[in-house]
């Protein structure tokens, strides 16, 4: 239905990541009444989730509630929801429980998941890292394998338990091995009476040629000699091809594993088929120049889920900047739609790349300027500090990182959930 | 097996609670090797849970690695496992894994659960407070339903949804009760555009005359007037008759709810059943004036476990510094032993008991000196932080409640797990 004439027009913003909290903060004042439904009840600064999985950072640490967020915004109402599909004739927003949100503007910011490349049966085995119940998830494996690593007789599979395989270069499994070697090496080392976690074996395996291929060459070999100083087995070149409870296979050769985490690619959410289109390879919904679908200019598709062009052929790429941009953009555009203007297309900044290794490494990419080492870990730090939401969270991780840091310690060493391994 | 001439007794502590841990570490140099098992790997602060469970802090800030607090003790080794049985005639602990644990003295202090009195059906729809899992499935339960309520449409099912039901006016019910009050009279209060969380329903539920029956009269009614003061139903004399999915029945009257919380009663741990012996009603095994079992001499049994006589006919309470008076008088006496010295009789000394009720006001009873409201409030965050375990854990409770107080916010109001009402 169209609005009543006079009536404000309505927005709908699915998702409250990155792009979606954006696009809802900016229109902050405007004369439109939004509603921005997630699953869950917070955001979350996914870009420190591996420091959850890895025991340094609670979980509230690095999510806010989104009604505490936007509370002094009065134009816009949360909804916790998750969408069955998107009846855009209708122009509805159809949630599983039944409830029926009509939109005048939809924007479409609902991320990106992990993708097992056809191989969905190797979830169980290999978990991947995008919600918290990931990371908990995640942190419980990697701390329950070393205390059944203690009481195993077996050396063999005190072998298995005691390795690490991280299936994926990209910066999540680079900030992932870094992570848990240092784990074993400084945190657990002291722990134990019949192992030694220091011994831990941690292999980061990328089919690529190179870790972090979104990097100058360059960058990708200090990261990959930083990874192989701190104890990290890292195998380029070399795709997994079957993940079960013993371990990775690698064509012919098997690493023994009990703990495999999958940093190896992620999919779009499910966008394209609530909204009823053809989506890529990689589940993303192709968009204009001004981020709206293609023949329908009521429903924007950003972030993750979008597939923008960039240059060279490149499309935006999936970091937290990106979607932010998006985010901005299009509450920027809904703002001139509505004074019966024309948005001009939407233009990425690429500022930069950035990944850390572990204590007091990282690289850092920003084009004509490269950082690699503590400067790059310092700066690293403080621009995380600097995005993350809320004073609250801001102080608690400074202070997170600072013990850490001084003590070497972990301090959310907490086995949660079952105590068996799967 | 009888220890081969010349070796080390082996001590083997089941539960690293309050009691447990300090047997181990009141051991600490002796010539006894210890191995201390528990099912977490973690050493919880039960009297904070109930903040865990209302979004106050995380549970990292509650709980220690028990590997890290016994770190630097060479003579205790930590296992993570559950006792499947004891046979005493062996002198050994069966863990459900198979494992054989051998000892020369074991002490057991495994703790407590709640009970249901015969009506184990209702755990689900009212789960009870004693683990990390209870306290952040409670949360889920509580912000969940104000989220609920926010997009029902039946005002009878929002009502439900925005009352809840504590049954139990022990210290845990009474400080749940103030929490929820203020976490609905405060926290949410700005957060919601179609319901007033501030116009939440929450009701105390005590079957017997007076909520806090262990305090002396006159405290437990300044505690209830309190409770009034902020908002809480107190009900005295009604037992709940029936817990259900719909709401809490006593007897005729029927209170609708989504959420109900027990907090009514406990019973011991299965000790009774492991060590072949009959415990009292509420499932704890009667000891020998040492904490021995009669006629077993290798076998302690302490803390909520035990059934201890006290004094005018009552037994020891189940509170922390009791069950740490018998964990360091369980070291105390195989110290003794071992010098083929007869250990005298265990002493309890009660110090007080307290509870508190809300944002600047608890209760005190020292026995002779008796505190309440602000002055009491101060004394119990003194007491729990002192008592808490590492500095880090001090550090980061106190930041949570000076930012919880200034700020009448909480930082933990994540909905982790599924986001289904059960």
């Amino acid at each position: 239905m169209p609005p009543s004439p006079g009536a404000r027009p309505r927005v709908v913003v699915l998702g409250a990541g990155f792009g979606g909290l954006i696009a809802a903060k900016d229109l902050s004042g405007a004369p439109v009444d939004i509603t921005i439904i997630d699953r869950q009840n917070y955001h979350l600064f996914q870009p420190l989730l591996y420091q959850v999985a890895t025991a340094t950072l609670s979980p509230a640490d690095i999510a806010v509630p989104i009604r505490s967020i936007l509370r002094d915004q009065e134009n816009c109402a949360v909804l916790l929801g998750s969408v069955d599909t998107i009846e855009r004739g209708e122009r509805l927003v159809l949630l599983d429980d039944g409830r029926r949100v009509p939109y005048d503007h939809l924007v479409v910011a609902t991320g990106a998941r992990h993708a097992y490349f056809g191989h969905d049966d190797w979830e169980p085995v290999a978990p991947g890292l995008k919600t918290i119940d990931d990371a908990t998830e995640i942190r419980r494996r990697i701390l329950l394998a070393f205390e059944r690593a203690e009481t195993e007789s077996d050396a063999e599979k005190r072998r298995a338990l005691l390795t690490f395989v991280i299936v994926g270069g990209g910066p999540t499994g680079v900030e992932m091995a870094g992570a848990i070697i240092e784990l074993a090496k400084k945190a657990l080392a002291a722990d134990f009476h019949h192992i030694d976690p220091a011994s831990a074996r941690v292999v980061l395996l990328e089919a690529g040629p190179r870790i972090l291929p979104s990097f100058p060459d360059a960058l990708s070999a200090v990261a990959q000699r930083s990874l192989v100083r701190m104890g990290v087995e890292v195998l380029t070149g070399r795709p997994a091809t079957l993940c079960t409870r013993a371990g990775v296979e690698l064509g012919d050769e098997r690493i023994g594993t009990r703990t495999i985490i999958w940093a190896a690619g992620v999919e779009a959410s499910p966008a394209a088929v609530w909204l009823g289109v053809a989506g890529d390879r990689a589940g993303r919904v192709a968009v204009e120049a001004d981020l709206t679908l293609p023949g329908d200019p009521h429903v924007f598709v950003i972030g993750d889920t979008a597939a923008v062009s960039w240059k060279d052929g490149m499309f935006v790429p999936g970091i937290a900047p990106a979607a932010k941009q998006m985010g901005a953009y299009v509450a920027r555009s809904i703002r001139t739609r509505m004074k019966g203007e024309t948005p001009a297309p939407f233009r990425y900044r690429h500022q930069g790349n950035l990944a850390t290794i572990g204590r007091k490494s990282a690289v850092i990419d920003f084009g004509r300027v490269r950082l690699t080492g503590f400067i790059a870990w310092l700066t690293w730090g403080a621009a995380h500090i600097f995005f993350l939401i809320g004073f609250r969270n801001r102080l608690m991780v400074m202070l997170h990182w600072m013990w850490a840091y001084l003590s070497f310690q972990r301090g959310v060493r907490l086995i949660t959930g079952s105590t068996d391994l799967p």
